[in-house]
């Protein structure tokens, strides 16, 4: 998978609590006293309802996981799941791909070899999945013995039955979850693509999407928003198929615009700070 | 679109019958009177329900017209196939593949540009079409103004409401809609993929689908059936990911093994017979 296997040990690095590279059933047990309350706190599991309330105090149904039912019957979903829980078994990715078709198509062409191969990514992205779906997935395996540095996240354009606030809401849980998680990660949150070859309420709702997590992301520490959809939509209000062939999935070309400024804030993020560099030491 | 622009004329070439470069309303006129009984029958139009019936002498749900309802709101099939119709009037393809997204897909990789692209191939493939779909569109423009040789339908596999009767009989009703408008096309359906990490039922019903294909296409003249499936499932029964990475769709290397075959064909589908050859000197 173009992903350097290399051996992470407690012994060779005192970045312990990054993440819990063993089984997090230990790391609740005595290692979290041993580490801290701080520590102890972050294992606290998001409930299956996460934490994320709409006005109203209403449960925000765009944060709730929900594995996706095998409605078809060739059981791919959770095929692909398993393998990417196989898949954190096998590698030490430094970066974490996760999201829907957009993050799972960029695999398939050049530009991921290029770019996000080399920084030994993973991508973890499944075709028509929500918010709720990554949720579950990150909530059952797919964060279990790796401690990427930085995780991608990018879905939202699949959630149909939420509106743009609940959709904003489900992308922000799954940033919660992450920096739970995983306590020194960063996390880019990419921006919802403009859709559709004219003007439509689609359109609309992503951008709204977009402006509330402009809004609400950087009130969580660690996790920012990067707007990648800038140059898709032409003076007449179009989209062309030269950049997204069914306008809405990135082609080649498109699929360049979006990682170069990405592949630049990876490779910024990756850099580590003094003070990490420091501790790495000790 | 590397398609090479090349004005037809019914003056440079006496194959007027073999398609309908202009309004086919000007055929059904006093033309189709010109030219014969023959082809006047040919022009005849499908009806709204096609002519395949299954057992019980019961319409074929599978062989009905339909197109995609835009429950999502951006209008995205309609942009696609509306994009298809102008392209029609735009390029002057020698062959036309027709389907879904195993048929769209391919446009993204290599092997398009480089085993497909100098054919000079138009790709009409839609995600998410079923054979009602592709159907509609045929019915509805993306035939019009064009005079491929060969026409590639890859298409059945998201038939989920369907039996594999029903599925085989829509597909063939997209190859007799094929023939009946271009009277001389040779047309190749692509046989279903498997489909699923492990064996299932969509791969055992795919598979029926292609036995009932091998053996009523034939019956139609100038349709043949390829099956481009034999290589994906590995002795222990699994599809690996890196042939289909979803365990649906192709990867490069997976489009690669079904495209070298299908290429081969269409090279030996486009040599001229004598006898053509002797009818475009005329």
């Amino acid at each position: 998978m173009g992903i350097k296997k290399r051996k992470w040990s407690v012994e060779k690095k005192n970045s312990a609590v990054q993440c819990r590279k063993k089984s997090r059933r230990v790391a609740h047990g005595p290692r979290s006293r041993l580490l801290g309350k701080k520590y102890a706190d972050s294992l606290v599991e998001l409930p299956p309802y996460a934490a994320i309330r709409m006005s109203g105090d209403e449960m925000n149904p765009a944060a709730v996981a929900v594995p996706v039912e095998d409605v078809q019957g060739d059981q791919r979903w959770m095929s692909q799941h398993m393998r990417f829980v196989q898949e954190c078994k096998d590698a030490e990715p430094e970066v974490l791909f996760v999201g829907d078709s957009m993050v799972q198509l960029m695999q398939q062409y050049e530009v991921w070899r290029e770019l996000f191969s080399p920084l030994h990514a993973l991508n973890f992205g499944i075709g028509g999945d929500t918010t709720c779906n990554v949720l579950w997935r990150l909530q059952n395996g797919e964060l279990e013995n790796i401690c990427p540095k930085v995780v991608v996240v990018w879905v939202g354009t699949n959630n149909h039955e939420h509106t743009a606030e609940q959709v904003a809401g489900g992308i922000l849980a799954i940033a919660q979850l992450l920096t739970s998680r995983l306590p020194r990660v960063k996390v880019v949150v990419l921006g919802l693509l403009p859709r559709g070859e004219r003007p439509n309420p689609l359109r609309e709702k992503n951008a709204t999407v977009n402006g509330l997590l402009r809004t609400w992301l950087p009130r969580l520490g660690g996790v920012q928003f990067l707007d990648v959809g800038g140059g898709f939509v032409h003076s007449d209000g179009t989209i062309s198929p030269r950049d997204m062939f069914d306008f809405l999935h990135l082609t080649a070309s498109g699929y360049r615009a979006v990682a170069k400024p990405l592949s630049d804030l990876l490779l910024q993020l990756l850099e580590e700070t003094p003070e990490e560099r420091r501790a790495s030491l000790v």
